[in-house]
């Protein structure tokens, strides 16, 4: 189970937009602190993700009795326009963290709907969460996290993995073949030095032809060897359809039907989706980007009703809106 | 000025790429630490921002005098795939930090890149920066700051706004025009319970017509009424360029001259853009997802010499990149 | 039924081409009648319309007995480039009206092709024509008569209405409510004055936020308010599917359900189309210058055979085209 | 000077919206007749037309002193949204005409903008409205008349030609050619039966090849022949450019370079501005459709003052809106 | 059947790429002759056309006993990449034949699948390759060949027509009409001076209107006309569907209805489809540049095997490619 | 100079339309023969190439003294339409070639102004045309004859290169390379066994990497290297602009400066000019089948005077069409 924790900024609200301290401060002095219900709905349809940290948050600042959460569960289809989070309580109480929910909802959501058409565009080959070194270090966990609840079957952080309770996933980076200065014997010193449990995936185009390289570190560590990556630069065409299948042919020739292919470099739900539907024989989709820097599903928060009575701003329906699939969560 | 502290999480690895710490211990098994010229190039063109974040943490990891970093300056253009940053150090000494370096410059340059093109659009029109609520709280903060570098006049994160050096900035949400029922009584009891160095905008879109509205909280605050801000939702048309016209003639033909008009709800870089061809009486633009949900920058690393020799992986040009304007930092 | 009344312009040919005119003086000249076989036919598909016109006219100026006039019927399907209208008579005795029923063919059903279109698209909530103040009062009530031969429920016009045998439609301007100055003013003065036969529909936004005011009129009237309409400028962002519900839902949590709204400005029939799919809660569209400023439908007319013979020119197949569907009129 | 009259019918109202006849009464019972400044705009850019017929109306209804009628002068280019026709009078005596001021000014302007379209794309080769046949015979004449406001320098209804001060435009119909059944032959009659004022134009493609029938009635009518003119239907690849060439060129070479071309059929400011950047030798255009079948542009009117007081509905500017170009009517 | 003759120049080697030239003399000189494995697939599916041409060739060079052909048959669909010839053969025995190959079945290919479409979309009427015209006289009559081959039930060239089995078609030329000055003279003429074998085809449209020549050139031949042909030049509208049901209604009007009508000018298998698709009676289709112009197959040859040890270079797979579909034609 | 031979079945007709044999026998039968002036135009701007062909062609078949012969220059720049060769002779003399001469001047032309528009693309950079596996072995000469006409600055057949006057261009084709089976054996044999002024262009993507074999291959034959081709397979992602870079950044770095880059596969004008945009260090492009698969410009020959007497058929323009860039032939 994911453990989150908070942080003193979110708590004291340095994180939230100035104008909630404000407007907390002015209900004070006007002695005024209604039961607000509030609900959020998301702007597209997509995979509801976040409410494991919302709830964290929540339970923190909510007093025990007079409060109640309505949510859609952790990793679920939500639409658009749908209400997926409700919340009845005073709303001094909670008034101040309007800007982190729908933040953390926004974001993990993006994430985890990325990753889902990700992972149905793979059919059953996994896919692998590669993207924290194109966001910010202080999200590159919760974002692998929200990747794992959308469908990816690894991730390459230490911390994202401890969030989403799963071993750490990697193969090799360039930097290591090129200061070893050749890939075998990049792959050979790997294999020496990683402990047994780590599966022996062996990054095969740094220095020469991919189909070369392939069947060199095949040679060289046999069984032992689990896959090649193949990473090809944009510059020298990419990870195309025809490489794959000549790596896998030329593998299957020597004798090494047991040497998976592992991909990386770009990759996006549609060209993994062209990969299944050519039947390519790829055993790993690495994905980063794709997933890392998905919009945000934007969430908006809505007063519905003040102490028990319909209300709403222009443009919007007064009233709880019904929603049999919400569960109660506090 | 700006003043980061990398979390422990990011010095630590944890949210490096786990094949980093692996490939660490290899060399280090096997007694290898070249000297690595590292260099980072952006995907595509636009606002350099992260490298005062980077500064810190390279400072924190890079032993004293053997090592040199060489980058543009925070706020700077950069050229797509020009060399911004380059590391000549002992390998074993960051190699661990290419997520984390990677990852805050894809992240702030995306940030910075959409607020300048805002500023740009806006000419000398303030932009805000109002986007925490559609990321991760984490982040929000380190947003605000670099939307402030790409040319926002104020943010709304009282962290954010510490690290970028201003007063946050807000209004008023709806949450407190519907708590206190009514618009002239939520504007009377903010500027009743607001320190006076803060500004006076009120919100007028909540319960009634905007236009009758504004001439209602003009009525009531008379000189101390800074501004209104328009914030109508798309169920009701948005913010039209007209709306924002019959407003000011409202406003001018009773009298309140010296009410500005901020605007906000949706606005992007070419919203903005059209708004300022229109030459409409705008006082201000907050601007929300375009900024804080626009795509990172993806950054690449690339080792192009080893203690010295020119080497590179299949696709890069070995050697290190000409660029005379970098500036050493380390 | 409609009652029709060529003008005296018409009749005598003022109205007509001028080579018209100079072709019977050169056929009288020259001793020549031949009885002429002529095809109507149109350049696209529609709705048949403005042979009942057409009819009064040529019974006015065919003799009786040496003369067949075949068409389809009045608000009819007809496909592009069929046969609609065939006469068959002395040349001279109707050689100078071609312009004229080819014209008040095009026009008529132009309007009634795009009042079917529109009639369809709402499926059973009435459509009620209010394009008269889009074309020359000359033609209004002709207009008005085709829209509700293509299926609109009502019209705005006196004439129109007298010709398609209906009362006259009308809501309320929004020059009552500013001269009276105040909706609910304005209503209940409309209220006292009209005869009790007349629908009350209030028009609701004019001075304050529609949904405001629909309350207000509401509660002024009450069980003698039959609707309310929405005409919302553009620049106020127009009648929005979202403030229909909305203002649907503010009324009926007051209590009034009884009161419906009808909405205009600038329907289409696609808009209309959307507004149904959509199960907006409508009671009526109110549709102006989509009908009254349909494009005509051009209509050919060519001389098939002259005393029987089978002629033709150049570009036309000579003889008479079979077309089981017209029936004789004359 | 063209001499419009209003018929009866639009003077009782019976062509106006039935809700402006119910306002009316309204505010007679309620004893109000303020001054009502009225704004009339239209919806896009075009040619001003209807000016002169809506003077006319005005000058019937309106009490002498104590009103005035500010406008642009027929003809003039106007832009979108310009006021280009103010009322100030007691709202009583002319609120009733809205209907008919806008629908005449709206289809005569969209008529004359049509027509100077193409009078531009004319250059100096004259046009000519033939358009008479696609529209109601009840408006036929007014078209014609605001397609010589625009630019045409000649129209073929005999009422219209009379409205605009001209003689009326006519050829020959292919009635004539095939009541006579030779091209020859009916020239010849035309010739001798018409007086000699009447331009000599003959239609060239009833029954044979364009070039030989063009030089058969060249040969037959010699000095007196003015022109020639080809309106070759669509099912024979209509007036194409290599055709027109190929006329003049044998007309030529059989040394009849008096004989002009005119030519009908289809056109539109588009396909003549095509003919005239191609230079081909045409005299003269017939356009139809594209002039009578141009879509009305549509005004709006607003009120804008009552009793001097500046006021507007929702969604426009209150005060009278500044525009010097406006001339005082009456 | 067809008897080809390769050339001289294409035996000696003349007309292929040096390279090849070199390559043998190269490996002459070292001794080297491997029993090369050589497959060939085209670019994009199409009709397979020019094995017979091939085989030809293939026969004169290869020795009796060590050399194996397989291919598909003459006129086969091929899919995109399907392996459509294999030669298994010592590799100095066709080396120099790789460009000769490639191109005669490129070539063919392209010309015979462009007529396959033609057929296709004519349905059950002929088609008839007229489109010797359009490429080097070399290659015309291999071209016809090939059209036949793809679905043509004639062709225009004497040796093209040899090669197809076929007799030559062909109508009059202009330059026939234009000589004898008129079109019926021109007819008579052909049908006095040529073998009664020869079908009467009557070319229409040289000097008057193809409806008006068609019946006179029917009542000067009578019976033993068996068509007219249409080839309305694009400057007078071309072959439109209107013109050629026109000439038919006229025919039959006439009495002429065992004149049937064949067209030509500009046909491509798009204008063949819809007028098939409108049901035009039309009896015959001449193409032109469609099928001469169409462009060429790339075919691709690629060694798989030398003596018989699978080998590929980089980007293909090593081996022979399985095609059940082959059949040995050596 | 270029050696045209007119093959026996041109100069017999037997690859002409069958129907002019027909036409000569008619005119021969009624005793006409008159002087014909014929003229030729292409249906689209290029490169006007063929005459000289057509000259030979011309010369044998017209009788001294009684023709003319009037064309553009081979080579020269022809506009759309232009009339760009007059023939004025006995018509039974010619008329039989009009075939022909229409059919080699179109390819031809085709070719001619592909290869024109890649000459231009690649400035001053050579191009070379390698299309003759795309067409037919017996038209492979005559159009890399075109192409060198066009443009090219050499071509790959023997016999084409005869033609145009050079020694035929050739690098290595990957058959070599695969039966010598490995790249620095290939070079080394063909360096050993070519004659010394042919130039050595090693091909360096059959087997490993393009960069690591161009580097071993340069440091094998050293300074008698001339250049490595490139023609990377689309398989691996063709020949990009940064494989092309790299590659010659790395032969820089290891000191081989004086080895050229050759690359080829698959191009055409547009991807040389993007080259060539880039400032790419290519030194020569080999293009195949965009001139070789390049359209045919078709050509129109048309009667235009018969005796002297103007004279044309529907759609044209009697009489002769001035040029004065027409130069005399024969």
């Amino acid at each position: 189970m994911a453990h989150f924790e908070p942080s003193e900024d979110i708590i004291s609200g340095r994180t939230a937009d100035i104008y909630f301290q404000r407007t907390l401060h002015v209900l004070e002095r006007e002695g005024l602190n209604p039961t607000a219900t509030m609900e959020f709905f998301p702007a597209r349809a997509g995979i509801f993700c976040g409410i494991e940290e919302a709830k964290v948050l929540l339970s923190k600042v909510l007093s025990n009795g007079c409060a109640e959460v309505w949510a859609l569960t952790e990793g679920e289809l939500m639409e658009r326009k749908e209400v997926v989070l409700r919340i009845i309580a005073p709303y001094r109480s909670y008034g101040l963290y309007e800007t982190a929910l729908c933040g953390l909802l926004a974001h993990q959501s993006g994430w985890a709907t990325a990753a889902r058409e990700c992972a149905e565009a793979a059919n059953d080959i996994p896919v692998v969460s590669f993207g924290a070194r194109h966001i910010h270090p202080l999200v590159a966990a919760v974002m692998d996290y929200a990747a794992v609840v959308g469908g990816c079957r690894g991730c390459s952080t230490v911390k994202g993995a401890e969030l989403a309770g799963l071993a750490p996933s990697g193969t090799m980076p360039h930097a290591l073949v090129l200061t070893m200065g050749d890939t075998v014997r990049a792959t050979e010193a790997f294999d020496k030095h990683t402990p047994p449990e780590v599966t022996r995936v062996s990054l095969v185009d740094t220095f020469r032809d991919e189909a070369e390289e392939a069947l060199r570190v095949a040679h060289a560590l046999g069984e032992r060897l689990a896959m090649v990556r193949l990473d090809t630069p944009r510059e020298r065409g990419g990870v195309t359809p025809e490489l794959v299948r000549e790596v896998r042919c030329r593998l299957d020739l020597a004798g090494f039907k047991h040497v998976g292919i592992f991909v990386s470099g770009g990759f996006t739900a549609e060209r993994i989706r062209q990969f299944v539907a050519e039947k390519l024989p790829v055993d790993g989709f690495g994905v980063g980007s794709f997933i890392s820097g998905a919009p945000p599903i934007d969430f908006t928060a809505d007063i519905r009703a003040l102490d028990g009575q319909a209300i709403a701003k222009r443009g919007r329906l007064p009233g709880i809106t019904p929603n049999p699939r919400l569960r109660r969560l506090i």
